[in-house]
């Protein structure tokens, strides 16, 4: 158990976990003294569906993943992606390193075929309360134009299975929406794009197009699509915390001043209730895609609730069994894209 | 004068900006039929400080960059790039094609010695209430890492100068902020900024930085530019618009509704109060620097407020002759950065 704050969030997460999915049985990867005082005096049932696996190390966040994965041995990431490859746990969900989580996880569980690389897909809810599909996060800096295309196929599958959205549209992401715009490797992924008759693909969109619902699928490299994702969650806060750290000034009057304070409450309260949708900690939870296996990539610095979240995206596309669907699609999809 | 509303936007822009500023003298260069019943019935005065340069073409928005600028001859982008480059003018602003004016004014203005590329620079206010210079915006989507220390360069020249920020703070955009984070071109230009006695190098940052005020120039090639700028301004967009539309809901009393509509009326007004300064319309026109003359591209569907702001930017690039400033501050560098 690694990830910014380790077990003082992952375990009371873990344990809110199973008390809300009485179907849910968790393996707690880390180092038993630093997970076991947080399990004393908890719910008996609870602890029944939840067992502590001896980990003794962690991979540091800082660290090199190619140095990381050399060194991964004993550490609590490999034994949890040991657990999945051994079919003893359904999905890892991890706070701790993402590249060294990507390399390991791609070495210990291998790609599905047809894919390059995996890619790390977060879904976006949008203003039009449904669900945006946006990889990749980050997994994969620079591109190929076939890696864009298994990018839209995985995505679909995504949006369809865990967003439940019907024939999903797909767009690139571009800085326009011309069919000139953009580098070489986006505009050949357009062109293999449009002639797959399995991907209902509508073109390019911008940045600013993330939260409209424009497009129920958005592919772009890692890089963009950090960009965009930090750049949309990086906004969200400083707008909440505007709201929240706004200077009363100087006002003559005590009850302007108590007017003013109780509209600041209710706006406050209402900002949060209306932005709780698009707010970081509720949608926490990114999925490392086109692995035999399901791997959760939660924020590092993930509040309780938010890794919370992380393992309940884990537990859906356990359900959905999304790398199976994924490579039934991939089977489906034309040469093409290969 | 093109762009995606023409002279309806950009005549009654032209008469605010000089009615606003008694030195400015402008050159309306578009089809005289547009202009002229725009400019009836006006102060004569207002009048007296502009000239109608006749050009009966316009480059298209959709034009390919290299097709428009073969067929350039002619237009009123052209015409406007002519008069700057005979020194007529001091300065062009364009709402028109961002692709066609770029390599327009490339061919026609020349790049300052040292300057592989220009950029599209603007300034971004941010939470603390100062500025953040951010470039490229999308000239350029590839860079090299020796055209990432060029832009460090020009910006680190635009925030002493535009934003009037002292030894401003120099970033650039990654996708972690780790040294070892990032493709190549990154990290090799960060390799070279840190050596340079003349910028302020402070190290990566990461697209939720943006608003922070953590950097005074963000540096980034033009992909990551344009996806970080229209995230943002798209994520304002929705926010704003989700205050402005919410729903009422089926509320029973007509007290309440009326409560609500009162409270939604402050907010709404207290919001637009809060964001003006985040508001795209606020701080619209983008330079583009390293030309041996000034061009300012406008959005293209700006408003009369935001070409304004477009034409104001013009000015005060104007005086503070920044072209200048960039060609001493790069014969300054050392040659690492060439």
């Amino acid at each position: 158990m690694g990830g910014d704050i380790g077990p003082r969030v992952t375990v009371p997460a873990s344990l809110q976990a199973l008390a809300s999915n009485p179907q849910l049985t968790l393996l707690l990867v880390g180092h038993p003294d630093s997970i076991s005082p947080l399990l004393a005096h908890q719910d008996a049932e609870l602890l029944s569906r939840l067992r502590v696996i001896p980990a003794y190390q962690t991979v540091a966040n800082d660290a090199k993943p190619s140095q990381a994965i050399r060194q991964s041995k004993g550490t609590s990431m490999r034994i949890a992606l040991e657990l999945v490859k051994d079919g003893e746990a359904g999905a890892c969900v991890s706070a701790g390193n993402t590249g060294a989580l990507m390399g390991l996880a791609k070495l210990m569980l291998k790609s599905i075929d047809g894919i390059e690389r995996p890619a790390l897909m977060t879904v976006v809810p949008n203003q039009i309360k449904t669900k945006t599909v946006l990889l990749d996060l980050g997994a994969n800096p620079q591109c190929s134009s076939a890696m864009l295309v298994q990018f839209a196929v995985m995505g679909s599958v995504m949006a369809e299975d865990i967003a439940g959205i019907k024939n999903p549209r797909v767009a690139l992401l571009n800085i326009g929406e011309e069919e000139t715009k953009g580098p070489d490797t986006i505009r050949e992924a357009a062109a293999v794009l449009k002639e797959m008759p399995e991907i209902n693909y509508i073109g390019y969109a911008e940045g600013n197009e993330l939260l409209t619902g424009k497009t129920d699928v958005l592919v772009c490299d890692g890089f963009a699509g950090n960009v965009t994702l930090k750049t949309m969650e990086g906004v969200i806060r400083v707008i909440l915390s505007m709201f929240k750290s706004q200077n009363e000034g100087k006002s003559s009057s005590w009850l302007y001043r108590i007017v003013k304070k109780v509209v600041k409450k209710a706006v406050t309260k209402w900002l949060n209730k209306r932005f709780s949708h698009l707010n970081p900690d509720q949608y926490n939870g990114a999925s490392l895609l086109g692995l035999r296996g399901i791997v959760i990539k939660s924020h590092g610095a993930a509040n309780i609730n938010a890794f919370n979240a992380a393992i309940a995206l884990a537990v859906q596309t356990v359900e959905k069994q999304v790398p199976e669907r994924i490579a039934a699609r991939l089977a489906m999809a034309s040469p093409k894209s290969n």
